[in-house]
């Protein structure tokens, strides 16, 4: 995907893959441009690599057709489907529950796919746990490869986790979250709104963490950063998000960290810097 | 080192790494083995990977000379020593903590080195906690290698850790460690003696938590445990701690685990199922 996690991102890099960038829009990945690339003979691709609920950093969800298409896609080819949910549980509104609905647990087996979660968003993001599930000869060699790099992860925290879970202690905690992060988007979206000016568009998410701003493309959201950061507000540039590290006309907000108060303010110090910048290029 | 921790070497193998096994004898790496993997052309050694304080799992500590010896063959070399000392501090008898003073204290720096500890012997195995003191270039390498894995370590066993010095628990836990594994020493050490047949030896360790026992060159030590295993005793077999995974006549033996009271009747088992791989094989 472009924008893609840029945790994924390292990991892949530090491992030598080659990667390529599949746009999306505001239902997923482009399935057009996906079957550019699948149709590609020299690029035969191992891993596809998506994060397909309120999307770190594009603040999208797939929809259930573009699901499907992409189901239709996979469907007898050995590609192996990598989706990644942390942030499946934050939705905002009780309706958009259905959305959240993995892959995994629609495509059927069909095709390769490893489905992996995290703790991080729903439990702490200091415990650095996570599970992962795949087909067994998958599992096996994440399992000999986790072993051979960290022996495993500590248990002290995985005890931890197991008793968040034992005591039931998940709903409440995730549903508190949920209405938290529910609010500073809407103060967030109605701040943009105020703010931004013209030529600058945004995403509108339904859960999780972020919102991802696309500016006119000859926008440079690194030069952006260094005016804004001076007046105390700072947000992660898009290129670090760009799997081939090229395009930085957009950028990445986060609502979920910022106290409420403080989050007009930070949006109105970014909106000055883009529109300082966007009057410079007249 | 021959023999050498099994978690190095599986780091080191994960990476494609050529590794070669040097021998060892109670004092430490043997110097003349060390000289002719160095003046072979062909290898070009990059790391030399050792364990010099009651070393897993050949339980012996280096000696004095042997650092001394070490050093001056490394100097002026542009081979990386990673020192790796998880064990320095359970020290059996104070007298003998003046063994555990680090090569990297020794050596002002005349060749680089990389010191590395661990919380896993000496506040607990379940934090997956270490530290590295290195050249900058290695640390900041290593740091951008641990995050593209792993992102961090967690940050909750980190500040417990931290507390746990801060609150300086760490002499009254370490002393009591000590206390408990020299005793399991020497119960461990006396059932040898009493039941081990001739032919067979092994390591008298003054810290740490291992003894390495080597049976004559024709034993099989997966046979030895085969037989063992059935009556209630384990212990790893030698072959995972060769470099060069061959040499299977040796074994590990831990005291640190096993209660008092059972370690007699485990080393009695072990010794049975030896002597009658020995007498088999008459």
């Amino acid at each position: 995907e472009y924008p893609s996690f840029i945790g994924a991102l390292a990991a892949f890099k530090s491992y030598g893959a080659i990667i390529k960038g599949i746009e999306m829009d505001n239902d997923g990945m482009i399935i057009e441009n996906l079957a550019k690339i699948l149709s590609d003979a020299k690029l035969k691709p191992k891993i596809l690599y998506l994060s397909p609920f309120f999307h770190n950093p594009a603040g999208i969800i797939y929809s259930k057709d573009r699901k499907s298409a992409l189901i239709d896609m996979l469907n007898g080819t050995t590609i192996c489907l990598l989706e990644d949910d942390p942030y499946g549980e934050l939705y905002f509104n009780e309706k958009d529950r259905e959305l959240t609905l993995p892959i995994k647990a629609l495509a059927k087996e069909r095709f390769p796919l490893c489905y992996v979660g995290s703790f991080s968003k729903i439990f702490g993001p200091g415990m650095r746990l996570g599970w992962l599930f795949g087909p067994a000869e998958v599992v096996d060699k994440c399992e000999l490869a986790k072993q051979s790099i960290d022996a495993c992860s500590p248990t002290f925290t995985q005890v931890l986790a197991h008793q968040f879970f034992e005591k039931n202690k998940l709903p409440d905690f995730v549903a508190s979250l949920r209405k938290d992060c529910a609010k500073r988007a809407g103060i967030m979206l109605d701040a943009l709104e105020k703010t931004m000016p013209e030529g600058v568009s945004w995403t509108r998410p339904k859960g999780g963490f972020y919102i991802w701003v696309t500016m006119p493309p000859h926008c440079d959201a690194s030069k952006v950063f260094t005016i804004a950061i001076k007046k105390g507000a700072a947000f992660v540039i898009g290129r670090v998000f760009d799997p081939e590290d090229k395009k930085n006309n957009c950028f990445r907000l986060a609502f979920s960290f910022t106290p409420e108060e403080k989050i007009e303010t930070g949006v109105r110090i970014i909106a000055e810097a883009v529109k300082q910048l966007l009057s410079g290029k007249k």
